[in-house]
């Protein structure tokens, strides 16, 4: 059993961590960290407001027992030595101080966006571009690092990226357009969407978002060369708005591919990746690493984002698109908690544990 | 004053009518025209379940007095020769039927799709194509017509086509991929879409839709030669979507275009074609046609579709597209419900009538 | 095992009973019976539509193997003889003829209103009021049927019903007054809430719901003597509403009681209830038949309604009631389409089965 | 016309007042006064994010212009002597502290709850308790303030009282249990009510707002007596939830009555006490102050909360309780952002400049 620390355990995202870690048979959660409010009190008691009597507990599962009295520390507490490995579940800023204070002595799985920019740095999707993990010794080398830093990608890339991947690698791609419906629980909790914006609304915009999954995607989808990454040579442009969701993104996605497709090869393609994939068998992989639905109304994100425990990627509307020379244009339901956060960075420490990373 | 007859009078779209005309100074309603169930009633008690006690009227604005007492008849009552022009609300298979009768003698103003794809039929956006309401000429010598059938296009074409004008117009347009996320009231009623399926979720399929329009923002934007329209040499790609909003579709556009432009210049030129419009002064006509916004979280359809009484199409996000060559991006909210139907079906007679075809 | 026939199986109540059957250790579902248009198709294709290819499948769970290449019957092809008891899920109209036809054979398990209201019918909530089962060797008398009608009571009663009862075995009750709101799946789905009518509102009425709860409340907590119920002396007043809510019932309850008593008392008289209920160890039971929370802001029914697959009742915010000389209040969360519904009839059922009526 | 100061003008009740002083043939605004970061900035500045280009103005009705360049001041920059009265938008906490402060030169209308409670203070609802503004002139000499403070009460306690003020004077009143399902922005917006708390679902629990709606409408009902109010002799009951509505509390009522009534008379009251209600005539008084549905779907929150600007209070489903020997239950819907706060609050001022106590 590998130790691992959750730092940012009271939030959203460190609460699925938690629960996605409960009776993990390869990782124990060992130490938890939280903001100095917190710290020293009882998990249960951190997140319990005693004047009003109300439970911070977000999750649909209850808290797991394991947790209930762990003690929850100032993150400067704990040290690197006492464990084998780091979940980070907080902002940007924090983790551009704490993370590398780790990840000079153990690796750090981060679902932060601090890093995702470095040249030496990885940003993984298990099961697409695995081949990526080989940047870790370079980072660890050039940073003189016993430990390492691997971001997840924002969730919005994750579904899009996912379902690029076989594409590209039959027909080839040229260009992409995706509009994002994105649901509310990316924007976290505090404050995140406040109702009286979403409600019987959509707001067209989410700071920084669109840069993020086109140069993510470019990115994940590239070629490692001599120790550095070349984004992919495709062109993508997004459009990224927040609906009335409580979780899972949906995306629309037109695709300019090299050679010619229809939906029924785009559909074979997808689902010879999903069968082959590369992280079958690892405890928190899915059965299905995409699923594609015939039925025209679907995907939808309130039916499909749970489909075996969010961490399939499930596809729909597959046909051709009628501007391209060769395209193809479909729908995509990712769920942004589960595959795009906590649960997929879980996922991503397997399968850097069979590689052994970990 | 001309008068007026209102086919569909009881529906969503009819009601929408009657408030429209409420006050009109150019038309009058002098008729009204439901399903048999509620014909020889007066119009108070037809929209009012006796057993239940509920009134059936969906319109904020409250009920016209003038029309309270007016007595729903049969469609088939209604004698041309009573009236001056007729507007429609009614499904497309009715109005296969229903929409020649009239048009035999009398003007026709349809919300219907029955007649849109026909060669001598113009799918007229007031202010945007008005030039080919020409072809109104061509259609009464072919099918030995008194009156004519204009019809509006649907909804979601209405929002698009107004932007994409100006953009073809000083830019030339090459493709357009659109996604739409389509209010709950632009399936209407009866029984329009279920709570149970689009709460907390997005529906990506509104069957026919997207074929609908693509090829009616060719034919709009297209060019009346030699007594036929030539769609405009756009390739067009969407995906619909129904979204969990009450009124207001919002789309998503990225055009690539002949010419360079960036938002500066689309704004200006989105800005002029709004201030040189030609329905200027008409009754029904907004101060403002086209309004963008500079504040990056707009459009958003709960604040931006009644503008004007929801016949100002609202803009935001212009930006450049960063994978074509000469593109922009931009989002778009359009009432559904106003200028997509029965308030937009007013601006067209009014625009008829300045022109003399009524 | 018994055999079992659900009738009214392409429906949303019917789909939840075939979930809540699968793989059921002492039932098994041998025929299906729904309407002319799905009958003598399988089951797979009754509930899809070919021209469109959309699935109409409502519930979470995905349709179970063992009933896909089952045939959907005309109900009056299924016989008695061929089955041990029936479950319905249709209208109280068809009820009205259907359920008799069964029951003079066989026992019929009921979601319908139809036969709630006769004298010699009990209105059934297992671990309630299960005494009232003796009801129906009175009824078999009276009608000469070999079979039975037992309805469950209207899905708003449940909850309700299932928290006053403790507090009526140990305080008395004289007066209650209630307030609900329901969720949209209560109304069904043909056509069911239209989103245009519930979004960002509450719709204060429901036909004949208050009357129904009134009633069958009394009914329930009543006794039995000499072969009719008696309803209890508790004077009931509701106003039933519809909420913005998909499952899950939530419910305001202001009690007065005959005896004295406050929130530490009638929450001891809940759980001790809760352990000690007749149901416990039948397998549709909850580990938790009545379940309080301490965090004033639960419960909440889309955090609460799911609690142990919806059949555990969820009380909160109980506290001593200002007006009443001796009085509480509370807060209940029951699910509409679990314990209010089919599996409520499943439990009932195993209950019967148990207690040697099946 | 009075000079009037906004406290709290960025705020959404600060804009709300800002919108309804607009054109004011009473009263103009002279000064406006927000957060030290707003200080010192033009209004349209304030509330503009120049980072994020983002304008954060809550109100559909646009800015006014008159408000635009006015400059934003620090609380203390603005001198009682250069104003005639003070509106304060602002949190309980800072109440306490500034509202004395100009009260001790000038008259304070306040729509915080920081003097509610104070035995020489009256919590007024124009056309409701008029006759307790006497008592302002007993806390001016207590206080030896030349102004005064008077706080309309809290949204959720208006409609109710003024629903309740006709069956008291005609009927008498013994109980009252009531269940609000209140509107998110009643909770106004820094932060609000989350989405991801509120989407499909209720929450049940709102601090301390019970306790002051039973507090403040047996005040308000009450009478003045020797220079004192003695409560209503009434008990009153709450239990207060949040729905997933924008605007508009809707509350369920039951009420215990000395004298026998029904619908019939208890609608004749209400509506006779409309027709002669104290406020009549003044600018922002409404045509109707009660209006009565007899559809009993009716009263809507979406479709009922905007009727006369948001001023007019909605009763609907009118019948006997079938609990007391005399009682009348009902649903009310009054708009907590309009006449239950900035728009009463001005509404108020208008009847106390017409007491001459402005």
């Amino acid at each position: 059993m590998l130790r691992a620390a959750i730092i940012g355990a009271t939030g959203v995202v460190g609460q699925e961590f938690l629960v996605s870690l409960n009776r993990h048979s390869w990782f124990e959660v060992k130490r938890i960290a939280a903001s100095e409010r917190s710290a020293g009190k009882k998990y249960i008691d951190a997140i319990h407001d005693k004047n009003t009597g109300i439970m911070k507990w977000h999750q649909r599962d209850p808290i797991p027992e394991y947790v209930k009295d762990m003690i929850v520390e100032p993150v400067n507490d704990i040290k690197p030595q006492d464990i084998d490995l780091v979940f980070t579940a907080i902002e940007a800023d924090d983790a551009k101080v704490i993370e590398p204070r780790f990840a000079e002595h153990i690796p750090v799985i981060s679902t932060a966006s601090a890093f995702r920019n470095e040249n030496d740095v990885p940003i993984l999707i298990p099961g697409i571009n695995d081949e990526q993990a080989e940047l870790i010794n370079i980072q660890k080398k050039n940073r003189r690092w016993k430990g390492f830093v691997v971001p997840l990608p924002n969730c919005t890339t994750t579904g899009m990226a996912i379902t690029l991947k076989p594409i590209l690698d039959d027909f080839g791609i040229k260009k992409v357009f995706m509009t994002s419906m994105q649901a509310v629980s990316g924007a976290g909790r505090t404050p995140g969407v406040a109702a009286l914006d979403i409600f019987d609304n959509i707001i067209p915009y989410i700071p920084k978002e669109e840069e993020k999954v086109q140069t993510e995607t470019m990115k994940i989808l590239g070629t490692l060369n001599n120790g550095s990454i070349e984004p992919a040579h495709i062109k993508v442009s997004c459009t990224c708005t927040r609906a009335a969701v409580l979780d899972g993104h949906t995306e629309t996605v037109f695709v300019e591919t090299e050679k010619t497709c229809g939906p029924t090869e785009v559909k074979k393609s997808m689902l010879k990746y999903s069968e082959n994939v590369s992280i079958k068998g690892l405890p928190t992989a899915p059965p299905e690493y995409i699923y594609i639905h015939d039925d025209p109304t679907r995907p939808q994100p309130r039916l499909d984002r749970n489909m075996n425990g969010g961490m399939t990627t499930v596809v729909g509307r597959l046909r051709k698109d009628p501007v391209f020379e060769n395209g193809i244009k479909y729908v995509v339901v990712s769920h942004n908690e589960k595959m795009g956060s906590a649960k997929g960075a879980l996922l991503l420490a397997e399968l850097l544990k069979e590689k052994k990373y970990l």
